[in-house]
């Protein structure tokens, strides 16, 4: 019998500590000593459920299961937002297993484990072995963050030579811009205020643009590659004149409702709205090499792993107050 | 000087019978004689301007400007949505002119010039030599509808083993069957009733649904690629379910407003949205030898090329009783 501390959300909304217990690792679960967890946008939306939070892991292998064939104790490995598949199905095989219909994505599939916690128990085949050069809280991050903006670049063929546009400096915006111009891309960042200039030009922006209150925008060479990482919708009447002919928008901000976008410009534009999710294990392998090539690293905030830490990392997320990622970080014993 | 009958839209949307007049031919232009033209629903969108309208056009080279080089008396030749382009920037040098920013698009360019006329002066770079086994009054819907569906198709690279939906049987619709069809791809065609079934069928189409009063449907295998080419925009919750994973919509429709489609399905699936337009050249040349090759030919309806015949069909048109394509052809001497 295993048994570990646990973060869950609840009806409330208030984080609840518990116990996720389990008699034996069976097949390839690996069970991880979590040494630190990113704080994602996305947790909020599952924090009135009862399940346990974060799916930025990172951490350290403690036990192996009996069929495990790739890891073993001592590895440093993280995980992300998918946590299993299926391995036969058309997505799986053309390594795309994002898109696999049985696909264990946070909050569809386990609802006993997760990153906000003192340990976890996962596949094995979904673990990533982390770069040396990365340590633990730089690399959680990268593991939801960093996989899904590197994996819009990557999967759907951005050129180096592209323009690329990144919407809101956050957790996802503040790493796309670092990649997109490790890539070669030049990299327009738009954000509401001035606040976050410079610190977008130290990421690697070639030219920044406070939007608040505009109504258009000259913005010289347009935009062929739109990453939105806001965390709402953006003003497309705004964006669309701005965007090349046969450029990409990817709408990466999770969102209720309705895409409400003026329908000709988009067919005129030739402009493709591509709907892309987290990296797929081949991409997410490519993401971390390239992120330690190029010394790619989040900003971060850090908290204790507790309830107190995790209420009040996601407080001032929902806040904007975070730059530009909170990370959970074990208590000291 | 020559002078030619032209047939254009006015005010009240009433077509009005009028005269072109050029001194002599320049440049690289050429004189054809109209020998057929197809009627598009995007005609009725410039029915209210002063141009001439029709952009289906087929005929015979009547005369050569001085620098003409690739284009003689007596060649059959057929055009299309685009009749310029400038030939330097970034689209035109990498066979994607459609995108060109000078270019010459239908209702933007050349207001004196069309299809619903006797003869048309156009530059030669942008006719295509018509194959010999496609007669006139087949080869003009090929122009626009025909270059439409293909280029969906082959620019943006479905591949034969998709299941390819098609929303609506009309000018484009029964083209894009065909097409889909003889690439090799499962046809799935969705109309509103069953009046088509039986055509659509012939076309080539693997399945038919009669949509009419469904809120859900089960279609088996989800479609890796929709061609939407109602005269509207589709009920998108209805066909959202019917979308593989990582799948591709092409929302043909011209439609004034807005696009509104559910948000967070596009992103968990990975949908695709792809604006596109007509062909460009390559393509659109590539497009008329598949069709020659395949047989693939729409089924019209024809009337004379006459303010009466334009009035009729298009009227025909509005009313939704175009079987599938209406083509004008110029009256017996």
């Amino acid at each position: 019998m295993v048994s570990f501390t646990v973060f869950k959300g609840s009806k409330d909304g208030s984080i609840q500590k518990s116990t996720t217990s389990k008699a034996a690792l069976t097949g390839n679960q690996v069970r991880v000593r979590v040494t630190a967890s990113g704080v994602c946008g996305t947790d909020e939306h599952y924090r009135e459920l009862d399940m346990v939070l974060g799916h930025e892991g990172m951490g350290v292998i403690e036990e192996v299961g009996p069929e495990v064939q790739h890891s073993k104790k001592g590895d440093r490995v993280g995980w992300g937002y998918e946590t299993n598949a299926c391995g036969h199905c058309e997505f799986c095989l053309s390594g795309r297993e994002t898109f696999c219909p049985e696909r264990e994505l946070y909050g569809t599939g386990n609802f006993d484990q997760g990153s906000f916690a003192h340990q976890a128990i996962w596949n094995e085949s979904f673990l990533f072995k982390i770069p040396d050069s990365i340590p633990d809280e730089e690399a959680a991050p990268l593991m939801c963050g960093g996989a899904t903006v590197f994996n819009a670049l990557r999967m759907y063929d951005i050129q180096p030579d592209s323009r690329v546009g990144v919407i809101g400096i956050g957790g996802l915006g503040h790493l796309a811009i670092q990649f997109a111009a490790k890539m070669g891309c030049e990299v327009v960042v738009f954000s509401s205020s001035e606040s976050k200039r410079e610190e977008a030009i130290s990421f690697g922006a070639t030219e920044f643009f406070a939007t608040k209150g505009l109504r258009e925008l000259d913005i010289g060479r347009k935009i062929d590659c739109l990453l939105v990482t806001s965390s709402f919708q953006p003003d497309w009447t705004f964006y669309l004149p701005l965007m090349n002919m046969d450029s990409v928008i990817f709408p990466l901000s999770v969102s209720s409702g309705n895409l409400e976008i003026p329908y000709m410009p988009i067919i005129a534009q030739g402009i493709r709205i591509q709907g892309a999710l987290v990296a797929s294990r081949g991409i997410h392998t490519r993401m971390l090499a390239f992120a330690a090539q190029h010394h790619i690293k989040p900003t971060i905030m850090t908290y204790p792993m507790s309830v107190d830490g995790i209420t009040e990392a996601m407080q001032k997320l929902n806040d904007g107050k975070i730059r530009y990622r909170a990370v959970l970080l074990p208590e000291k014993a």
